[in-house]
C-alpha cells in the first residue's frame, strides 16, 4: 500500500481494504475487531507493506490477522476426528500441506459414559451438558497446547481448525442440548452450523480463527460421514460404491457421482454392542487374528507385538468365528458343536464357553474363553449388518453386485479380514479386492476440508443432495433379519465363495 | 413451520432457516451461535410458531432471537450520541418509533481530561486507552440499566443500538488507540466499521443484538457530523445547504443532492478554544441572552431560569460582543471604548475588563467581567469561523448568498442569536430565516439510523459520496482570516445589514 499523507488520508483499516478489494474484486471484506485495532500499530512498523489473512464466512472475507513480515510455513491448521471413544488430532502446514504432528487421545467424556446413550442422559441432569463440554473442550485444548509445545509455537498460531464427528459428539462438543437426538422423532438441533470463530466455542487457537464443524444429515448420520464420503472419493466416481462405517452405528453411503443415499438408523446399537462389547480395543497382546487347523482343531492366534494373548478385538473375534465355522466347530445358527470342539469346550455358570486360549499360555495366567452367548451376539451383529446392506441396496433396487467399491470406514474396519466376515456372511460374497479399508475416514476428509476450499464446496454440496433414510425395524427388516442370522445365510447361493473344510 | 416427524426429520434451526429462506428468498441467513443452543427448546415450547428477529449485516441476515409468543410493543433500540462532553442516550420503540426515554450525562471521561487532545494523550499512557474505555462504556451501561430499570425491562431486551460520535471519541469507545487522529498526516485506525455484535464491544443490550458505529470521514470530520447530514435532509435537497456543527471543531459540510463537501481541520481547535472556554454550560443562572441600550448604556442579561447570574455562555457572549459593537462600547477591532464604557470598565491586573454583572446583582458576590483577551479570542474565533466559511464556499467557487438553508448543529448552536452572528461577521449577512438551528443532529441522525434501512443506507451513500477537504492554516487562509478579524468584517459591503447605532 502507499504509505497516507495529507492528501490521502483514508483510514488505516479502510486503506487496506480497498487494496484488497483491487486484488478480490466485488468481494465484501470485514475486518475483525481485533484486528482494527492492531492495524495502525502493524502498518507503520511494516511500512505498509503486509501479508493479510483473510477466510470466507458467507458472502464475506473475513480479515483477521496479518503475517510477520519475515516468515517460514508459518500457516497451520488443525484436523480433528471428534470421535466419541477417540479424538484425534492432526497439525498441518497449510501451504505444503504436510502432517507437522499427529497425536490421539481418550475421550475425556468416557468417564461420564462410554456410550453415546448414557452422554446423553447425563447432558440432561443439571450441569452435566456444561461438564460433557468442557472435559472434551478442555481436553482438546491440553492437545493443542501440548503439540504446539513439540513445535515450538503459540497455539494462536495456528490460524483454523475444521472437526468433524457424530451427531450427537458435535452437539456435546458446541454445548448444544442433544436431548431430541435419541427421541422420536429424532431431530438434531442443527445439522448445519455457521463457520465459528474458535473464540466463541473456547478452542484454544487464533481466537478469531475460523472453526468449520462439519455439517451433520441427522441424528444417526453425522459429520464424520460426510467427511468419510469426501475421503473416500465415491460422490465424485461413475461407479457404484459403498461406505460403511464398523464400530460406531451402522452407518451406510450408497452411491456415485449422481447420487447418494445414507442409510442409519436404530438397527445401528445392536450391531455395536454385539461387536464391540467382546472384543477388546486394540493393543499389545490383543489377538487381532486366528486361524483354525480344520482336522487337527489347533487354533493360532497372533496377537499385536507378539506378546502372550490378553484378549480379542473385534477383527479376531470375526476370524475366529469365521474359522470355527469353516472347521466345523460351529453351525449355520452358530452353536458350538461339542464332537468337533472337543475339550475346548467347557460349561461355565451353565453356559457353553470355548476355550480360544488356555490358562498356562495367556498373559494374564487365565484362560481366554468365548461365551455361546458372544457368539450368539456377534450372530445377531453380523446379521443386521447383512440386513442394513440388503435394505438399502434394495430401497434403490441395486444389487449387491453392482457395488464396485465396499468402502471401510474407521480404524477397527481396518483390522477385519474381508475374507472372514464374508464367510460369516457380514458382508456380500464380492471379490475380496473390492472391499477398501480407508482407516480414519473421518480425520482424512476433515484434512482435506481444511486444505482446500474445493472440498468445502464439496462437503456442502454433498449434504445437500444426500438422500438420508432412517432405517426402521420393521417386519421386512426383521424377515430379512432372522434369514441373515445363519452362517453365511440361509439363502447358500448369496455366498458361493464360502465352502466348509471338509 | 411444520412440526418435525419421522418422514420430515430435519434439523430445528435448518427447519427455522429454510422457511426463512422462503420468506427472504435469495438471502443467506446464519443464526447465531447462541441461538441454536436455544432453539430446540422454544420451538418445541411454542409449537414450532414463532417470530424471528434477524438484522442485515454485509450480505448475509443474521438470525438472533425469538420473540415470546404473546408480546405488545417489545421491540426496542437505542440511539446514542457519543458526545466527547454529554452522552444523551434516546430508547425507542422500533415499531412506533415512539420515544420512551432520553436521559443524558457527562462524559465520564471529562474526569481524565476536558479537551480530546489531553485524552489522546492519555490514551498514549500504560493503561490509559484501557481507562478511557472503561470510563466510556461503563457509564453508557449505567444509564442503559437505569433507564431499563425505569421501563421496567431487562437491559438485554433492547435489541440494537446505533452510535455516533466524532473520531476520537469512536476510537476511544471501541477501543482504538487514538495515538495517529492527531499526528500529521492525521490517520484514523477506521472510517468504517463492520456491524458488531453488543457482547463484542461490551455494551449491555441483547449480548447478540447489532450495533451500528457511525463511519468516519477523517481525523477531524466524525460520525457525529455523518449524522448532521442525515438529519438535516441536506443530502437530498436541490437548493445548496451548510452544517455547520458550533461548539466542537469547525466542522462544515456544505452541499446538495448532486455533491457533499465537507471541511474540517486546524483551524477548529482555535474557534473551540475561543467560544468554549469562556463560556460555562448552559445551566440555571446562566446568561444565554444580552441586550445594551445603545444610549444609556444599560446592559440586560437574561440568565437561564431566570435566577441571579453566575456566568456566561458561549450563546450570550456572542449577544453581548454584538451588542457591545453596536452601541459603540467596543471597536471594529473588539477593543474596548473607554469613553463610551464608563465606569463598568476597570482595570484588573493589568488587563481591561468589561463589568457585565456587577458584584451586587451576581449569584456568587463577585463581578462577571469580561476581559480584553477574552475579547480578543472571541474576535478570533469568529474570524477562523468566517474564514472557513470564506474558504469552502471559494473551493467549490459558490458564494455566500447561494446558500439557501444555514443548519446549525449541536445544542451549544441552538441558543446563538444568528443576528448577533451576523452583527460581529462570524457568519455571513444572509436573510434571518436562512439559519435553522437543528438541535442536537448527532442524537437525531443515529435514531434515523436505527429506524430505518433506507437511512442506513443513505448513511453509507453520503459517508462514501462526501469529499473530505482537511483546512491547513496556510498564507491565503493568514490573509483571510486578518480580514475577518475586524467587526463585522474589513469589506462592510460584505454586512449591509449591520449598522451601527448612532
Amino acid at each position: 500500500m502507499k504509505a497516507p499523507s495529507l492528501g490521502d488520508n483514508t483510514g488505516d483499516i479502510d486503506r487496506l481494504v480497498k487494496m484488497l478489494n483491487k486484488l478480490l474484486p466485488d468481494m465484501t471484506i470485514t475486518p475483525e475487531f481485533s484486528l482494527i485495532k492492531r492495524t495502525p500499530a502493524i502498518l507503520r512498523e511494516q511500512g505498509y507493506d503486509v501479508e493479510a489473512l483473510l477466510y470466507e464466512q458467507a458472502n464475506t472475507l473475513r480479515l483477521f490477522e496479518f503475517l510477520p513480515r519475515t516468515r517460514e510455513n508459518l500457516l497451520r491448521g488443525l484436523a480433528v476426528d471428534l470421535g466419541s471413544s477417540t479424538l484425534v488430532v492432526r497439525l498441518l502446514n497449510l501451504e505444503t500441506e504436510e502432517v507437522e504432528e499427529e497425536a490421539s487421545f481418550l475421550n475425556p467424556q468416557t468417564e461420564i459414559g462410554a456410550d453415546i446413550l448414557s452422554r446423553i442422559h447425563y447432558a440432561g441432569q443439571p450441569g452435566g451438558l456444561v461438564k460433557l463440554r468442557r472435559l472434551v473442550v478442555d481436553g482438546l485444548n491440553r492437545e493443542i497446547h501440548r503439540i504446539a509445545a513439540n513445535r515450538n509455537i503459540k497455539p494462536e498460531s495456528i490460524l483454523g481448525m475444521a472437526i468433524a464427528g457424530n451427531t450427537t459428539m458435535t452437539h456435546l462438543f458446541l454445548g448444544i442440548d442433544p436431548h431430541w437426538l435419541c427421541r422420536e422423532p429424532y431431530i438434531p438441533a442443527a445439522n448445519r452450523f455457521p463457520l465459528f470463530k474458535a473464540s466463541e466455542i473456547g478452542v484454544a487457537i487464533h481466537p478469531d480463527g475460523p472453526v468449520l464443524v462439519f455439517p451433520d444429515v441427522g441424528s444417526y448420520f453425522g459429520g464424520d460421514l460426510i467427511a468419510g464420503i469426501i475421503a473416500s472419493g465415491m460422490a465424485e466416481r461413475e461407479e457404484l460404491s459403498l461406505l460403511v462405517d464398523v464400530g460406531t452405528n451402522a452407518e451406510i453411503v450408497l452411491g456415485n457421482k449422481d447420487w447418494l443415499m445414507g442409510c442409519a438408523g436404530a438397527a445401528g446399537p445392536a450391531l455395536e454392542g454385539g461387536v464391540a462389547s467382546m472384543g477388546v480395543m486394540a493393543g499389545p497382546g490383543v489377538i487381532d487374528k486366528v486361524t483354525i487347523d480344520g482336522s487337527s482343531g489347533h487354533v493360532q492366534a497372533r496377537t499385536i507385538g507378539n506378546t502372550a494373548p490378553v484378549g480379542i478385538c473385534g477383527s479376531g473375534l470375526i476370524d475366529l468365528a469365521a474359522q470355527l465355522y469353516l472347521a466345523g466347530m460351529i453351525d449355520v445358527r452358530g452353536k458350538f458343536v461339542a464332537e468337533r470342539c472337543g475339550k475346548r469346550l467347557r460349561e461355565i455358570d451353565g453356559t457353553r464357553h470355548f476355550v480360544v486360549v488356555p490358562s498356562e499360555a495367556s498373559a494374564t495366567g487365565l484362560e481366554l474363553t468365548l461365551a455361546q452367548t458372544d457368539m450368539d451376539a456377534l450372530l445377531r451383529s453380523k446379521a443386521a449388518m447383512y440386513t442394513i446392506l440388503t435394505t438399502v441396496t434394495n430401497l434403490v433396487n441395486v444389487s449387491m453386485k453392482d457395488i464396485k467399491n465396499f468402502f471401510i470406514a474407521g480404524t477397527f474396519g481396518s483390522y477385519i479380514d474381508p475374507r472372514s466376515a464374508i464367510t460369516l456372511g457380514m458382508v456380500p460374497d464380492l471379490p475380496i479386492e473390492t472391499y477398501k479399508p480407508l482407516g480414519n475416514t473421518s480425520l482424512a476428509g476433515a484434512t482435506e476440508v481444511l486444505l482446500s476450499r474445493k472440498a468445502r464446496l464439496k462437503m456442502d454440496e454433498i449434504r445437500d443432495r444426500i438422500t438420508y433414510i432412517e432405517l426402521n425395524v420393521n417386519q421386512d427388516f426383521m424377515n430379512l433379519f432372522s434369514a441373515a442370522k445363519f452362517i453365511p445365510h440361509t439363502d447358500k447361493s448369496l455366498f458361493p465363495s464360502v465352502q466348509l473344510i471338509k
